[in-house]
């Protein structure tokens, strides 16, 4: 038994039903039931419909279960790119992004920022032969977040053809996306939806789906069990092809629910009072520096500070309170830390982590 | 809640303790633990050492974590087939892993026998240029099972490169393999380890690692996140590339802990005591006949029966004594039921209902 709370960047501190909801999918035997039985498609449909109601999801949008980000990245290149992917690159996920598209032989090319800053959308220059622009709205190495309304500039800025592909990883649910301005977004459900890991979500449009479909019928490979088209002949049915994590979509069906009676509107505006306490504390901290310079270019989720202690110092004097936050990424292991606000994070659990943090380091 | 005991061939009944280890994760927080933290490297270790120890698994074999079975067999055709593969097809899943190779352009042939058959192996004739041959050592659809004597046949049927994949989905742990005389074997976790779905176990041997590299070396794709060589690398460090499932590595972990403390020789033993009071049951019933003609092909996993009365008939006969099995495969739904016989049924269980088929259906 532990009272630890996780404010890691995620896995993270799970949404606080979960448990309770863990034990009645125990009691009810849901890791028994049949992937193709009408009680498992009552699940997925209830998981798939909390999640249109809470990102307000248009008509033209499916949403279709994969193992995890990671299998996202490398599915949307096999579906999605005959030849050429451009990817705005500023820290360790939106590098790996570029390097799948690479190893899986497609050209592959990037434009980056350095790590801990976001991007001038006006200023970018996209090749005309790019079929998939890939950007990491929130960088969860560095901290780094595109702001929407930059995002909703990447259509003029592209080809017609070209999808948009919007890494939400760390943000969703709080970023409030145009959806008719982008053509995929993708996330995991161990960071803002406070799940167990082992849960990919890829949400794509009509123009995803044709594209894939387009491929396919040139003859090219596009995957097997889940391409676009195998996912989604089965998706319509609320189904996988495969037997898939059905634990984690009843659990993400029960947190809809309570998000969506909470509101999304309720929780981005507590997401933005949570992090607006810790960057308060961060920028009259002595012994801490927030990492991104830019203000509007501040992940409002996932909140990466300098700092002069080292991070294995600082998670050390937290621990004895119960607190867990994380190291800096990579390269800035020892000289950064990570502090998650997800919805699973309390106000109170905020407050009590900058008092503490400045207690401990002024 | 619900007192329901699942025989059906997969999502079934969960190992008995299943729910107080989930309880103990819960309480724990085992799904807010960072994938690359000690703790959860622990976890991986202790899964991989009970399935090392359980399955008696050589030192030149590694274990691979991925989603499902299905990912298997396309992480398989990807990364140690450049061309040809070669599939023993008796159902619906041997056929899929045929499909697959196709799906991802290779050249795939198939040797077929009818649906609930084995195979000769002594009489097969494989192509020389194979370089995976692929045999379902337990067809969840069918019931059809190839002995472990027959499989342990094929290496000297093939040329000395070829690789010999072994699906064990539904079988596993119960096949005793000769780990010297295949190269792969796979399965997923909700069947015989008695877990809920979510994770996929991938066996391979040092060949298969070659293999792969070679190909990669070659300048062919052989994926991206889920190549042999990059679990591999995380692997061996006990984390997989991406955040995987990580409370269903800590749930096999216990399972592992506790199928060792049985005894894998006692597990088989009971599998087959179990099998053989379903098998008699049936040999005997007036509306049920064993579905496999064969005696040495009758799987001991998953039992199928035809039907006089509906599947449907029988399922809801079943139903108010709190029992559930499985309807046929595809074209079979409605004339075959399928009865799983795993190691989380116990003898009572399965006496139990064979004396209310008995009861109800003669």
């Amino acid at each position: 038994m532990t009272n630890k709370i996780y404010f890691t960047p995620g896995p993270s501190e799970l949404y606080p039903t979960i448990s309770a909801h863990m034990a009645t999918a125990m009691a009810n035997k849901i890791g028994s039931i049949s992937h193709r039985s009408q009680q498992f498609k009552d699940i997925y449909a209830h998981a798939v419909t909390g999640l249109r109601q809470l990102l307000q999801l248009p008509a033209n949008w499916d949403i279709l279960f994969v193992s995890s980000a990671n299998e996202v990245w490398e599915r949307a290149i096999q579906n999605n790119v005959e030849k050429e992917s451009f990817h705005l690159v500023n820290g360790s996920f939106s590098k790996r992004f570029y390097e799948i598209s690479l190893e899986l032989g497609r050209k592959a090319t990037k434009h980056e920022a350095p790590f801990g800053q976001g991007f001038s959308i006006a200023d970018l220059d996209v090749p005309k032969s790019t079929e998939l622009i890939a950007v990491v709205q929130n960088e969860t190495s560095s901290g780094a977040s595109t702001p929407v309304a930059d995002i909703n500039l990447l259509r003029a800025k592209v080809n017609s053809e070209a999808l948009i592909y919007v890494d939400a990883v760390s943000s969703a649910p709080y970023p409030e996306f145009d959806f008719n301005l982008i053509d995929s977004t993708y996330f995991s459900v161990q960071k803002g939806f406070g799940l167990p890991a082992g849960l990919g979500i890829w949400l794509v449009n009509d123009r995803c789906v044709a594209k894939a479909v387009a491929l396919k019928s040139k003859g090219l490979s596009i995957g097997s069990f889940h391409s676009i088209p195998s996912l989604l002949s089965k998706a319509r049915t609320y189904q996988n092809p495969e037997t898939p994590n059905v634990l984690a979509i009843y659990l993400l069906g029960k947190v809809l629910e309570e998000m969506n009676h909470h509101g999304a509107a309720t929780i981005r505006q507590e997401t933005e009072t949570k992090a607006k306490l810790i960057y308060d504390y961060l920028a009259t901290s002595q012994n801490f520096d927030i990492a991104v310079a830019e203000p509007t270019h501040r992940s409002q989720t996932t909140i990466i500070a300098n700092t002069k202690v080292s991070s294995a110092e600082v998670i050390k004097k937290l621990a004895p309170f119960d607190m867990v936050i994380g190291s800096g990424y990579g390269n800035y292991k020892d000289t950064q830390i990570r502090i998650a606000n997800f919805p699973a994070h309390s106000l109170a659990q905020v407050q009590a982590l900058v008092y503490k943090l400045q207690e401990l380091f002024n």
